[in-house]
């Protein structure tokens, strides 16, 4: 029934949401798209993203100390589609993109405007964990679309299409929403 | 246009995949809900997940230092709540479920049977993140329903309904496919 899988592991996790990336140090921006991010504690808030020690983004995070990851809708595949393909080493994504960034409150890192929301983050710790380096991050602050998300009751899954990345160029979002029908 | 969040800011980044995770130690065995897990490495493989230190399942991961990611399909999503609301310290919730498992082939802890895939990962080193530990494993087998996935292109999205959790008792699954449209 199940066959064993030996390449590509990881996809068996996806679909997951993908996020824009912003970073900045100095006068040098980027952008990538990664879904490699997961919250890791509620008190005190932190996350964490793995992150290629390759990537231009890389570099900048540790040079600032700090990102935005910004939640997109269906309509930004194109954008993460380039964000997550592109190098930002030797050109400027956020222009190649057209995107616009605006500044955040705390962090000195701009978030996607026209964004669903964001997470403005300050690298707590990292680890060497393989191909990719760790990155656990403190919260710093958090921002939403107050028509599309709750906090106690979260996105407005009818009506924010969160885009989720499968593998290559497949994507998708959010479909039927669904209860359970037992008590827990 | 964006307001401020400032609890239930994990909340920004779900949905995202809810997997059952299953946990042996001795004779004791128990399965609970999470989705606070993302891959973090290609080459080795390895696999991230934030575990509350209150949780049995912590503690059996502690003891036995290994443990399953099951990911399941939209059809679980009963087993998926009681699973992430019933403890499995006083009550054998696997029997309460009504839950099958199967041996895996290297890992001493069993797996979902039903699951539409699932990863068997060995603990490789913690970090305390706050209120959660975050563990990182070693991906030691993995396992998938062929006609619902390919190494290469991930879950076919047409058919793989995997589960996903929004906040709450809310939960969802994928949705349309999109490509992106622009050359990356």
């Amino acid at each position: 029934m199940l066959s064993r899988v030996e390449r590509g592991q990881h996809r068996i996790l996806h679909p997951r949401p993908v996020y824009l990336i912003v970073s900045k140090h100095g006068d040098r921006v980027n952008v990538m798209a990664a879904s490699w991010v997961t919250p890791v504690s509620e008190e005190p808030p932190r996350i964490a993203l793995a992150l290629d020690r390759e990537t231009f983004t890389y570099r900048l995070v540790r040079g600032s100390g700090y990102f935005t990851v910004n939640v997109v809708g269906e309509d930004m595949v194109d954008a993460v589609w380039i964000a997550g393909t592109v190098s930002g080493e030797e050109r400027d994504k956020v222009s190649l993109i057209g995107l616009r960034l605006a500044d955040s409150e705390k962090v000195p890192v701009p978030h996607v405007e026209g964004c669903l929301g964001y997470i403005g983050a300050r690298v707590w710790r990292t680890m060497d964990v393989g191909d990719a380096e760790l990155v656990v991050a403190d919260v710093v602050e958090a921002y939403a679309d107050p028509s599309l998300f709750d906090p106690r009751k979260g996105w407005y899954l009818a009506k924010a299409r969160v885009l989720l990345h499968g593998a290559g160029r497949v994507f998708t979002t959010t479909g039927r929403i669904l209860y359970p029908s037992k008590r827990g």
